[in-house]
């Protein structure tokens, strides 16, 4: 089979040297004649495992040493009841900057446990969806944090500013984590599902600067509890070990190639050369302010929306898979993560010069 | 390497047909040149992969078809906080069968949202720890439900009974499921962590009388909800998809192998060998009685505790590994669930008459 270049959205494609190593060691994992998904998360040789994923991870982000690293299930969107159930404290109020679909289905959450101030940060500039900045945002005074989310993957938004606050700063880095430097100093909670830029779905990343782990409601279930699973380095209960183990993989294989710094020089070439192609030509077009812009996802519409299913169809043909948009918004989306070399966007590119010459007359 | 007996009590071996296979299609599955974790959850081929998953599972249980079967994340222990918070309605009370070590750690997380009642069910009977006859359970009147866990895996005891109760019955069957026939239709909420019976670690099986699903909290979060679970087919938030395709694979194996029944009939002769070693020696011992006794998890100690170190040692070079008892308790445990072949109690059992043969005098 010829080479697959794989634009979904999430579950995204992991790295191919993770994906090829993982089978080669799946029935007989580290001499021991079983998968690692076959041993106790208590055993030396898990323990080991589970350790270098987080000094990866915490080398990778330079994360500093008050923040805690925990591995939890459930997802972003546990995340999103999590959050207030685990900083409100005595506060009875937080802030929700609302960026798009993500920020907007945090916010519906986060209304059963709180009052929420909502700073609707959308807008148009020269007829394309924008950003207000990040100044222009008042934060109440009794708001316990503030949330946003730094990349909406379905609206292929990114908000470039942090809040202006003292509030602890909380971010649902889902479709962005590891995908450029980032100061984790300025935020008081970073969390990601796992199956953007991390791993497999089913383990969701949490970081969480210490001071904040005692604020947690008492109705807050214990396997979400920030103070718990760092009591219990993660093991409160059982985790999804192999997806720690893959996650694990992927942050080796980041640290060979360079780090976050190479990393995110590469997602800059890919999104650029891609938006080069969106404009410059009529034949496609984005709808996002070029400041606002996402490095990871990248929703495109066919001057001829009658052609979509013909160029998903000759798109796959070609290996170019997953390149439908979400059901919300129509039309084309290519997510772009880690994973993604920059030859599938120059085989991308090349075909929508291609699909183009042939069918813009 | 010769064979490995894996006597882990999770996450525990799985079937070594089920892992091969995962194996050969890891990095392209269904000819589609990556991998099945790789795919959206929301694609037609991984919706085919989770339907023939829940109608394999709801033909090996025989689930009615009032129940809905939810695959779900958080483990048990999410579920020690779901059940409360979805199943209390307008009542403030529950009751809670202790019976050992997890029915005793559901009772902790319950008391977060209701006054529980406790049954101590813990007896003495000959020198060796029982259960007291269901009979016996008085069931308050305004309890919304009775819970229970028919299998504890650290002590190694069984509740053979069923709560004689009107209210809805509440199991936590996570190392019991799938090891025997069940009438479903005898429980309001069936749920199991899935790494003993089921699959790998990262996923949860809860199965839930359709008359139950609109006594929420307005604080459960919605990760934890049955009804929106269930009006989702449990894709509301992103599932932890390879997880799911791999119980598909083990329900697949299940069937091929004769179902529930056949299991059932293996599960009972590797049982029977495994206390009988015990039983019929005075250098091993089992502390439950006959009656309470564990199909899946059997602990036992060495007259002489001061062998156990090589015991251990001597087991694991003939590749009978992962033997060493729950740090609670200490001795030994053999974990004998569904993917432990007869073969591997026999080779057991063989260590066990040589070991003893050696060190008895």
């Amino acid at each position: 089979m010829d080479a697959i270049y794989n634009f979904s959205a999430g579950p995204a494609g992991l790295p191919k040297a993770v994906m090829e190593l993982a089978q080669q060691e799946l029935v007989n994992w580290n001499g021991m004649g079983r998968s690692v998904m076959e041993i106790s998360h208590r055993s030396k040789e898990f323990i080991e495992v589970a350790n270098t994923a987080e000094s990866n991870l915490r080398e990778l982000l330079q994360v500093p040493s008050n923040y805690k690293i925990l591995f939890c299930q459930g997802g972003a969107r546990a995340q999103f009841s999590a959050i207030p159930m685990n900083l409100l404290g005595t506060s009875t109020k937080a802030c929700y900057v609302d960026g798009g679909y993500w920020a907007h289905s945090a916010i519906a959450e986060a209304n059963k446990y709180c009052d929420v101030q909502v700073i609707d940060a959308k807008t148009e500039i020269d007829g394309k969806v924008a950003i207000t900045p990040a100044a222009s945002w008042s934060v109440d005074a009794d708001a316990a944090f503030v949330h946003y989310c730094p990349n909406e993957t379905i609206d292929g938004i990114e908000i470039n500013d942090l809040p202006v606050t003292d509030k602890p700063i909380v971010a649902d880095m889902s479709s962005t984590i590891l995908s450029r430097k980032i100061d984790v100093s300025k935020f008081g909670v970073i969390y990601a599902g796992a199956q953007k830029n991390i791993g497999p779905a089913g383990i969701t990343l949490v970081i969480v600067r210490d001071d904040l782990l005692d604020l947690a409601s008492e109705i807050l279930p214990s396997t979400l509890s920030y103070k718990l699973l760092d009591e219990k380095d993660s093991m409160y209960n059982t985790p999804p070990t192999y997806a720690w183990y893959l996650s694990g993989l992927v942050f080796k294989w980041l640290k060979s190639i360079g780090g976050v710094a190479e990393i995110e020089k590469r997602n800059r070439n890919k999104a650029k050369a891609l938006y080069a192609a969106i404009d410059e030509s009529d034949f496609y077009k984005n709808d996002v302010h070029p400041d606002n812009r996402s490095l990871m996802n990248v929703p495109f519409q066919l001057a001829k929306p009658e052609l979509d299913a013909i160029f998903l169809e000759q798109a796959e043909a070609k290996g170019l898979v997953a390149l439908k948009g979400h059901r919300a918004v129509g039309g084309m989306r290519a997510s772009i993560y880690n994973a993604m070399p920059e030859e599938g966007v120059a085989a991308l590119v090349a075909f929508m010069h291609e699909f183009e010459a042939k069918h813009a007359a």
